[in-house]
């Protein structure tokens, strides 16, 4: 069967940054707020890190409760794992996720500072120095048939982009200005030569998704 | 944890009718042409009954491929699962699906004239002639706290609305009248009373996407 490589649910302003510039433990998205960005995903049911009842199940809801189906493994990059960079000073930060972090799969986190892989409830953390190619081998292996999940941010799936190794990508684009950060892209046009492509505009979340399969 | 009753990727014409007159073994749904209704569904790469590989990724996959995802159980009407009216003159009749029906859960079909369960791979026909509210109460039993999807026909969908007991509905409509048939609604605003509701238009699919909720 085949294992797909699938960007999910990423959210980019409407000139293209998926983060602003600043990231710090105050601000994971550094001068971008969250708020305006996300609120499409966080107002929808089967948002996971939803701790209340209720939420919307129109079209936005069958974004998020897409998330973990048939999903068994994700990749990301260090800067969507913490705001540290260089060499770790201790193995104290466990993410942002708290003690369930919504992932329930391994997550292999790219990063040219290694350190030991350690587990949070459903969650294991790896980590690897290794070409994307590689990475996806191994989060492929992890996921035992299953798709794989590429998490962001920007800058992790642009390589994954540029090594031609993305199947499918859900992108968010939010009516909020960044002007600097880490950018996916100027414009959803350049990916058309390599994807199909469809985009559909939310009916009440504010936002248009962004939908490419090849 | 809430149990959902839903229904998935129901089918009517730009009239409202989700079958047409004169069902037969050769014709399930009458004058209705099936490759005018669910032509946008047949193409998309998450269709249960694909055989080859291929199909779209957008938009509407994410409603193709949401049909298994948390269902435990499905109710029909007896004209989904055949064309026979009254007794059974054999119970030979297995459904339209072959040997692999896509359901692979308990399925529950309506019928005043109940015939024993039989299995085929991983689906279970249940023959009941009861209430809705005492099918659905079987339904979710056999669903071990999944979500139970409500498959149609229009009379069984009406029957579980007139007895409010339908949590949310995507139903496409199609650009095609049909003039007769068995009828869901004459308009969509019939259950704006009673739900939350979103209309989107498929890119490519020729249909329009109506979401309700509560």
């Amino acid at each position: 069967m085949e294992q797909l490589l699938r960007v999910m649910n990423f959210n980019v302003s409407s000139d293209g940054y998926g983060a602003g510039v600043g990231q710090s433990l105050e601000r994971p998205f550094g001068h971008a707020e969250p708020g305006e960005m996300f609120s499409w995903a966080g107002a929808t049911a089967s948002w996971p890190m939803r701790t209340d009842p209720g939420g919307s199940r129109g079209l936005d809801d069958y974004f998020t409760r897409d998330f973990a189906r048939n999903i068994g493994a994700e990749i990301m990059g260090r800067n969507k794992f913490g705001p540290q960079r260089g060499p770790w000073l201790d193995h104290d930060w466990k993410g942002w996720w708290g003690e369930e972090p919504p992932f329930r799969t391994p997550v292999f986190v790219m990063t040219h500072h290694p350190r030991p892989s350690f587990t949070l409830s459903d969650t294991t953390f790896h980590f690897v120095d290794e070409e994307p190619v590689k990475v996806l081998a191994m989060a492929r292996e992890a996921a035992q048939g299953k798709d794989v999940r590429l998490g962001g941010g920007a800058t992790v799936i642009r390589e994954f982009l540029d090594a031609d190794l993305v199947d499918t990508l859900h992108v968010a684009v939010s009516p909020v200005e960044l002007g600097a950060g880490a950018r996916l892209w100027e414009s959803p046009d350049e990916l058309l030569d390599r994807f199909e492509h469809e985009a559909v505009v939310s009916p009440r979340g504010g936002v248009t998704h962004h939908l490419f399969w090849r």
